[in-house]
Parts: C-alpha cells; structure tokens; sequence
C-alpha cells in the first residue's frame, strides 16, 4: 500500500469530528490516511473495520496561539507532528485545517525549502467563469514582498498548474487596477519586466474580472491582495446567496419555484464550494502540504486530502523542483 | 430651478446613447441636468418637450489617451468642462462615465483639493449582507500609499457614511488580511496605531468577509487593495450569475422553476447592480465628482447622476470640510 496521507486530527473549528469523519471518506474511497492526534478523542470516532492509524499525542496549537508554538512551547503539536511524518518518509504528505501561520511555521521547520525557492507561498484554486480554474497566489504567506518574490511565486504558480492542472504552457499574469504596462503599485510595475524576461508565458498584468473570465490560468500578487480577493471571493458568494434567499422568499409562486430548481441551486453550491474544499498549498517547502479551511466539515476534509493525494500522484514536488532550479 | 447637474455626454462605452437616455431619465424624474458634448450628436437623441441644456464641445478624450490629455492637449474636452461649470459655479455636481483618470485630473485642476486633504480618494458603495451598504476608500486613485494617506481617507469616508448613509457615529475599518492588531501589511501596521488615536470610531482591522458581513460601515485600504477587493466583488456576481444560470438550464423540471422565480432573479440582479451603478465619488475635491462606470447603461447613467444629486442635498462638502479641517 502507498503511503498515507498524514491529518492533523485536532486542527479547524469541528476537529476532531469532522477531520476524523473526513479522514474516514477519504479512506473508503482508497487512499491511505494517518490521523495525528489525541487518541482517546479520535479512537472512538472511527467506526468498525475502518483501518487508520493513529499518532497519538496531546498537544493542540489553538488558534489564538502564536504561529511560532509549534516551534517553541509545544514540540509535540499535531499541526508540526504531521509534517515531521512526511520528512521522515513516513507519510507522502500533511493536510491540517488548523492555524495556518503554525502551520507555515511548522513545514518550513520541518520539510526546509526547496533549492532556488526565497518564500514559500500559499495557493489556492478559484472558480472561473469559463469553467476554468485559476491558480491564485500567494494568498497571505508574504504581506511585504519585493518584485524578485514575485517572480518566484510565478513559478511555483506555473509548476503548480503544469502539474496539478496538466496545463502545457499555463498564461501567468499579474494582479493589477488595470491591464496596461505601467498599471499597478510600486512592486506590481518593478515586477513586470522581470516577469517579461523570465521565460515564462507571462500575459501582462490582469484585474480581477479578466483573470477570474479565463484570461490567464495563473494570478499572482503579494500575499496580502490575493488574501483579500480570495475573501473577497468568498463574501460575494455568501452575499450573492443571501440576497438571491431573500428575493426567492418573497412570493409563494417563487417559492415554489425555488423547490423546482432546488436540484440546481444544490449543485450550484457545490460547485462553488468544492473548489475552496480542496483548501490552500503551501508551495516552496520540500514536501506536500496542505492548508484547509478552519471551517472545514467532513466533505471539505476528505477534499483536501484527495487534493494532497493528487499533488503526490502528478509529482508536483518533481515539477516545481525542476522549476525553481532555473531561478537565479 | 436648482443647479443642473453636469454631464459628460461622451464618456463611457455607449456614449453619448446611454449618457443621454440617463440625462433625460433622470430629467423625468425631477432633477435639473445639463450635458456636455458634440451637439450635433446630443441633440437627435433628445426627445420632444424634453428641457436640457446642451454645452457644445467636440473635444472628447478617449479611452486610450493619457490621463493628462484634458489639461495638455485637450483643454475643452466634455470631461474637463463639467468641472469646470462645477468650478463657476454654474452647476453643482459634475457626471462621467469615462476615463477616470482624465476625470481625476480635470477635477483636481477645476476644482481644487478641499483644505486639509492630502489626496483625493475614489469611494463606493459596496452591499453587504446584513442589507446595509459598506463605505469602501480608496479604489484606485491613489495606488501606493503612506499610513498617514489612509487616515485621511478614514476621515473622508467617515464624513460620507454620516452625510450620505446618515449613519451618525460610522464604525470605521482597515482592510487586512487578518482581525488582530499587528495583522495586515508594513502600511496597515503603521496606519493602525493612528486610526486608533484620530478620534474617529474606528473598530480595527476587517477582512473583507467580516466587512461584508456588516463588522463596519467604511473599510479603508490603499488604491490597489481597494480595487481589487471592488472588481473581486463584480467578477464574483457575474461568476455565480453563470454557474447558476448553467446548473438550472440542465434540467426541464429546474427550467420551469427557474420561469417560476424569474421576477426574484431580476429583482436580485436589480439589487446587486445598483449599487455599481451608482458608480464611484471622487471625495477630496471641491466639489462633487461622479465617476461611472465605462460600461454603464441609461439606468446606470441616472443612477449615478442622482447619486450626485443626493451629495448636494446632504451637503456632503460642508460635512467634508468640517472633517478634514481637523486634520494636522
């Protein structure tokens, strides 16, 4: 049998139940998981003739912790223990819902960097209009960054939709409030020409409605833009939801309309749902690691589990290797 | 009569049609107007018995013309004009849904910057969830900027939320990429610790989710961020609009219910549109200062030029000016 995808059992809002009841899908539909955690809390939570091993320990970062516990006051934490798994080779990769800045903390501790790589990034897939997906990064790892990041983030950005995406020649842009060179703040216009020489399929700069229309397969921004669209992202959806209940609510013919296309109104969640279910890469460190949604329930779980398993069966580790061995 | 509201009859995509379709809508409904532009086109289009005076420029700036064209090359162009019957006192708000940067600079020229304003900062309105309407500065004028900057825009959206939304003490927000303090970007970290001193009701750091949500009534943020985050919202509803419209077309039973909720969806377009439509203030200028939206339509068109009308009303400048003059 492959090896396991290591779970953080007590990181995200619902852990240990629904990270376990996740670990739990994902195992009956095949892929081999780890749980690390506390054990008597998880134990009991598997159900007959499901076959997950168990690391115990009982030390938790809580959210409202700073991102360095891991490294100082709590060694034996799940959210540092599951990366620890993938560098020993025990496990093929680490998925938490937990503290995401831990989280960081702990993968660069344990996993290092990849040759050539500055700053890992986080990176994440958000829903196009043309059916696509866009690789969007970094999304909070690196608040303050300088053009040179940029350009690193690109080809992670590149390798990342080269390998999970299987797109041959991915468009990469760059974030901006406008298309046209010379568009952007200090570092986006620092960044451009860079961008422009780095053998990349750079495309030019891209606002938000270009990019998420299916005008280039990468965005990439600082940390602290593309956090504020990825929210912004998910808002809207909430948003857009809310109102659309509330006209729906109104009258009774349209009630009973909204019965008739209840069917689509599910699927249509799902849809938008699924995409940030597979949660947050770190990308740059030395291993497979995903970042899931505090939030996440048991669907969301099993998504980021499948979504780390994928990047071990397409190599990702291979591609970006390759990657950001061409950086200065 | 009251002051006409000035208006570029050739800025925007379907200018001068849709700028004068607006002009007379709006004229039907009570408001005073005036439009600048090539005569020769306006007048056609003005129906019968309809009374709105026409200033005749064929100076137009195009899209693709550098922001400057209005006080270089172009000193009569219809979007420097408007300004300057603003300036003369012989209208008493100035419309366009043109080129925003051309706009901004004629107005700065025309008009002036309002005593104790640094910069000039482009604010809309943005819906939220709770039914209220989020304040959001700066969207684009001022793309890098200094902690300081985003003070003054705090105090400028403040004054907006309490004249135009009549919200009498406006919870006061910074963008960032987290809720805690020490959150955010090098300029977030260093605006915080001023914002909590300016006497304003400032209520600290918001994501976007928490903004939209209704955490704050002004979310303040540099040009770049603030662009984004407003663009991330219209490229949102437009992806949702289409993967809705897509799930519902796959079934028979779901098309009939989608017959049935029909007015609700348009309602819901409707309500999410509006509020673009209005479309975006340039605060700090010595008078008041629409920007549309390029794309906007003759209901977009009157929106924004009530949206301009309303300002007058409320007596937004002499709530401006009483707030800036507290600033160092």
């Amino acid at each position: 049998m492959s090896l396991p995808v290591s779970v953080d059992a007590m990181g995200g809002d619902h852990a240990p139940e629904a990270v376990v009841a996740g670990a739990v899908m994902a195992w009956r539909a095949g892929q081999a998981v780890e749980l690390v955690g506390d054990e008597a809390r998880i134990r009991p939570l598997l159900p007959k003739g499901v076959e997950i091993a168990i690391h115990h320990t009982t030390e938790v970062v809580a959210m409202d912790e700073p991102a360095t516990a891991p490294l100082r006051s709590k060694p034996q934490a799940s959210v540092r223990l599951i990366f620890e798994r993938v560098a020993s080779g025990a496990a093929c990769a680490a998925v938490t819902c937990g503290h995401t800045g831990a989280a960081m903390a702990s993968a660069l501790k344990e996993l290092g960097m990849l040759p050539g790589v500055q700053r890992p990034a986080l990176v994440a897939l958000v829903p196009r209009t043309d059916g696509g997906r866009l690789v969007l990064l970094d999304l909070g790892a690196n608040v303050d960054v300088r053009p040179e990041l940029l350009c690193g983030f690109a080809r992670m950005g590149d390798a990342f939709a080269r390998s999970v995406l299987e797109i041959e020649s991915p468009r990469v842009a760059l974030l901006s409030n406008g298309e046209e060179e010379g568009k952007g703040n200090d570092t986006v216009r620092s960044a451009f020409p860079l961008l422009a020489e780095s053998g990349l399929n750079f495309v030019g700069n891209m606002e938000p409605v270009g990019a998420m229309r299916g005008g280039c397969d990468v965005l990439v921004c600082d940390g602290f833009s593309g956090n504020v669209m990825l929210k912004t992202v998910e808002s809207t959806v909430e948003l857009v939801s809310r109102l659309l209940r509330e006209e729906i609510n109104r009258r009774t013919s349209a009630r009973f309309g909204a019965w008739l296309i209840q069917g689509a109104l599910r699927r249509f969640r799902l849809r938008t749902e699924e995409q940030a279910a597979g949660g947050a890469v770190l990308l740059g460190v030395n291993g497979v690691a995903v970042v899931g949604h505090g939030r996440s329930d048991a669907v969301a779980v099993a998504a980021a589990i499948q979504h780390a398993a994928r990047q071990v069966e397409v190599d990702l580790m291979g591609q970006l290797r390759g990657e950001t061995a061409n950086e200065p």
